[in-house]
């Protein structure tokens, strides 16, 4: 593992932009960020974790909603500075219950809401 | 467009991460960066420029490898500070010739290289 993690440009903060797409729509569903723990704590347990910079710590997606994401597979980009993971996302990955964070779209000058809320189950 | 760039949450650099995702494959490409002057001149001209923290300038996507850009649709994260393009990509997206710069897998506890760089035309 640690010859996966010294591969890794982390910035002037100790962070690198994380993207998690579904493994199995592809839809692109949040950018977060990991700091190496988050990263470490990513691999060795298989779930994704991120560095929370409002919050300032390390934080297990879905710890509190239940909604996790199992990393299928994690990807590096070729200068080092951003990962992708291919996840299987369990409920909606947004924090608005939308099954992705990019729910907007440019139109017309304004950005238009293009995914509902999920019903809670 | 000024409502369009009000809405973007830049950091303390002045810079917010965008995804380039393929429009009809969904693979995801690459992320680079963007500041106001780059999203604004991808707003008007239709073509990603992004903001290279490398050589301090904004570019436009393929300006000089012809590997450009179109942007399909281009949406924002919940919270503003992340920015998704689905693009129609000319050639490679990654500066290695690859598809998509995200070429490398964590298996085993190594890289391994899955994507190949294209042949030239």
């Amino acid at each position: 593992m640690k010859a996966l993690v010294e591969a890794v440009s982390f910035d002037a903060r100790g962070l690198v932009p994380a993207i998690a797409q579904d493994a199995r729509t592809q839809e692109v569903l949040m950018l977060a960020w990991m700091n190496r723990e988050a990263l470490e704590k990513t691999l060795t347990t298989g779930y994704a974790h991120y560095w929370s910079r409002s919050r300032g710590k390390l934080w297990k997606k879905g710890e509190t909603s239940g909604h996790v994401q199992r990393v299928v597979e994690l990807r590096l980009d070729c200068d080092g500075d951003a990962i992708l993971l291919l996840v299987e996302q369990t409920g909606p990955a947004c924090h608005t219950n939308r099954r992705s964070c990019f729910y907007r779209r440019a139109e017309n000058g304004t950005w238009r809401v293009i995914l509902e809320p999920q019903d809670d189950a």
